[in-house]
């Protein structure tokens, strides 16, 4: 049977699986799967693929889901429901300490570590002994099922300190947490933004944090094998971004998915017609030398790729804090040189290739300044879009490559266009 | 002075403070820190910066810094030094249990778990209690700085399985290993490719995982905090080779950065003199209406952004595996329909356009049809060219975009064109 098939596979896989499945048959697996659903393939799933599974297991079942899993989960699951109504019935059926948790979770920014933490946690004095706390483990109090580190608090249940377990299992039982734990590290405020959480985790190789309230309380720990999921999102989200995709939609549905990617396109055509507008201006010049029209596209969409090239190393620089206000005039004055000597080698590249094409030394000349200029502007537009993005507070993945080919495409074809009219009519 | 500073500092701050200093004030910094250098800066420096940093502190300094780190950044920092005589000069320096550790993962392939993983690591037998194993680990015997899990081996030294330390710490005393182990999970080859050893953490939410040899022997773990690096850098990786960048180059030096750059620039101005060659096919009919040199650019760019898009979409899933053979029929038959759908509405859009603009409807209808012409185009070679890639063993980030702008740009003019020639002349 599809259970007994099912059954030696990790969550995670069979959440592949899932994903992998048409429509129909996805369907028909959770219904012959149900009664025994591990409620721990639901956060490994798409959220398009998320959103029919949880249908097809009804409110009564992912009630129980929630109930199984650990409280991250929990309210990550919960969030995922964004009709309302439907949201309060399942936490309806919750016990009223986890709906609390949830609700107080969900109240709080989306994105932010207060939605990613996770409140189960081990947290004791700095004055137990190591021998205390490890009888403490033993007692079976209501622990996590796995942890990676203490937190050590104050009276006042202030992070202090945290002890590696690690250390804990390689000192003797007298030895006082004081002694061994390592000095208050990273603490993570429950409003700061998850890309902040990540970076903390990858600057500072952590395994766990404490997640600390407005008055500095203990709350929670937010926990690596979280914070690798949030990494790769946020760099497949500036991937998309940079692509023109609000998100990953291999599994939305079609007419979703054409929704998503339509603004992009829009917001593209407007950038082509505004481009076709320069090339307008210059009707007669192109009727009078035709062979300008065949090779105007050259100079454009080399100063296209050129300034890609360069927006996208400035994205990420910005999104891994590598780009700072410290460095970016330095860095802005790279790219410009970049430009300008890429612009002088393309240059007598194409330079060369038209005036042999067209036996014509001044479309030659003509086409090269075209390239130096545009790859100037390419190189400047690439790394300063970004940046006075970034300074907007708008998300530089987002907007920035409407606003380059914008630049690449009219300087582009005004430079070449309006130098040809110039010399050669 | 610089070195009190310097000294609260994390040492991966350091490292980002070092990035972000001119190539002089590098310098002068790490000769004002010589003395007392923080090993654990070096495996956090971009890599052109790191060398700019090991030379400055000189064969000795950078032989006694590999002493320091743990033997996984020791392998990969010697692995840095490129050329051979340096890298024996600077072996040559170490203890000789440490050089055959890394001559021995150098021989392996770069990439590999081999070259990921540390040798420290708690290995212990089943047999054993846990009040065995705790009184070993407080034996002081050589150990790791820090563990996560506690490996088991049968006598062979094969892994059997492994105990979560959070496990060993709530059991009693007496309880035998092998009752409280998680059975054998993810045994990573000493061959596996990083990305594969990646994929493997984030399903299976790991904090470390066992390497074995060829014969099945522990040899090494690879942990978290390092597969996160991996993470961060394969995305980064597909997200850089779709712009054309074959790495990060923000802190090279402008020379390095324009060769790096330059091939990809090539290509595509190879493939931009190929769009040419297409238009130049219609030299007389461009002649006779020049409008259509006005318009013809919008139909090429937008099949190139909607090409993006999907081709964005299928690199990343080809790299997390959620686009696979038993999945590939659905998507392509999905992007081709979106390629229709999208064609149509911009078809629309855009013929009504240029109608009024020129007052020709004819050009509006050869514009619309040119565009669902090559919106289909576009999404079907822009998942068609990654899948065959990835088939041919051909990493689709790299080479995916130059073909997929030679597909749009050529069907795009060719189709308006070649439309135009036959239906306006
Ligand atoms: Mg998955
Ligand atoms: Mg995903
Ligand atoms: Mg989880
Ligand atoms: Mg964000
Ligand atoms: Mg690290
Ligand atoms: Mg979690
Ligand atoms: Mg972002
Ligand atoms: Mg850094
Ligand atoms: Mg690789
Ligand atoms: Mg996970
Ligand atoms: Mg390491
Ligand atoms: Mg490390
Ligand atoms: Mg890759």
């Amino acid at each position: 049977t599809v259970r007994e098939l099912v059954a030696p596979l990790h969550y995670a896989d069979i959440a592949d699986l899932i994903e992998t499945l048409g429509s129909e048959d996805r369907a028909r697996f959770v219904r012959a799967v149900k009664s025994v659903f591990n409620a721990e393939i639901l956060p490994e799933l798409d959220d398009a693929v998320r959103a029919e599974v949880i249908e097809e297991l009804g409110f009564e079942d992912f009630a129980a889901c929630l109930r199984e899993v650990e409280s991250d989960d929990a309210v990550y699951l919960a969030g995922q429901i964004e009709d309302e109504d439907e949201r309060a019935t399942v936490l309806a059926k919750l016990p009223a300490e986890l709906r609390a948790v949830i609700e107080q979770a969900l109240a709080l920014p989306e994105f932010s570590a207060g939605r990613l933490m996770q409140r189960e946690l081990v947290a004791v004095p700095s004055y137990w002994t190591v021998g205390e706390t490890i009888d403490y483990l033993r007692s079976g109090a209501r622990l996590p099922d796995e942890f990676y580190q203490i937190f050590i608090v104050d009276p006042r249940h202030r992070p202090v300190g945290n002890v590696r377990l690690s250390a804990l299992l390689r000192a003797r039982r007298p030895v006082r947490l004081r002694e061994i734990m390592d000095p208050k590290t990273a603490e993570i405020p429950i409003t700061m933004d998850q890309e902040e959480v990540a970076f903390l985790f990858r600057q500072q190789n952590l395994l766990s944090a404490p997640v600390v309230d407005a008055s500095g309380r203990l709350v929670g720990r937010v926990t690596v094998d979280d914070v690798v999921d949030v990494i790769d999102e946020e760099a497949e989200d500036d991937m998309f971004r940079l692509a023109g995709l609000s998100e990953g939609d291999l599994f939305s549905a079609v007419v979703d998915t054409v929704k998503s990617r339509f603004t992009w396109l829009l917001l593209n055509l407007g950038t082509a017609v505004l481009a076709s507008l320069v090339i307008g201006l210059f009707e007669s010049t192109l009727e009078a030398v035709v062979a300008l029209a065949v090779l105007m596209p050259i100079v454009a969409s080399m100063g296209g790729n050129a300034g890609t090239q360069t927006l996208t190393i400035a994205v990420r620089a910005l999104a891994t804090k590598e780009l700072t206000a410290a460095n970016a005039t330095r860095i802005v004055g790279k790219e410009v040189a970049i430009g300008l000597i890429n612009g002088l080698v393309f240059a007598v590249l194409t330079g060369a290739v038209s005036w042999v094409w067209f036996g014509n030394p001044a479309i030659g000349v003509v086409i090269g300044a075209a390239m130096i200029i545009n790859m100037v502007a390419a190189g400047l537009a690439g790394i300063a879009i970004p940046l006075v993005l970034d300074r907007l507070k708008v998300d530089p993945a987002v907007s920035s490559g409407v606003f380059l080919t914008t630049v690449t495409d009219v300087v582009g074809f005004f430079a070449f266009l309006g130098l040809a009219a110039v010399f050669i009519l």
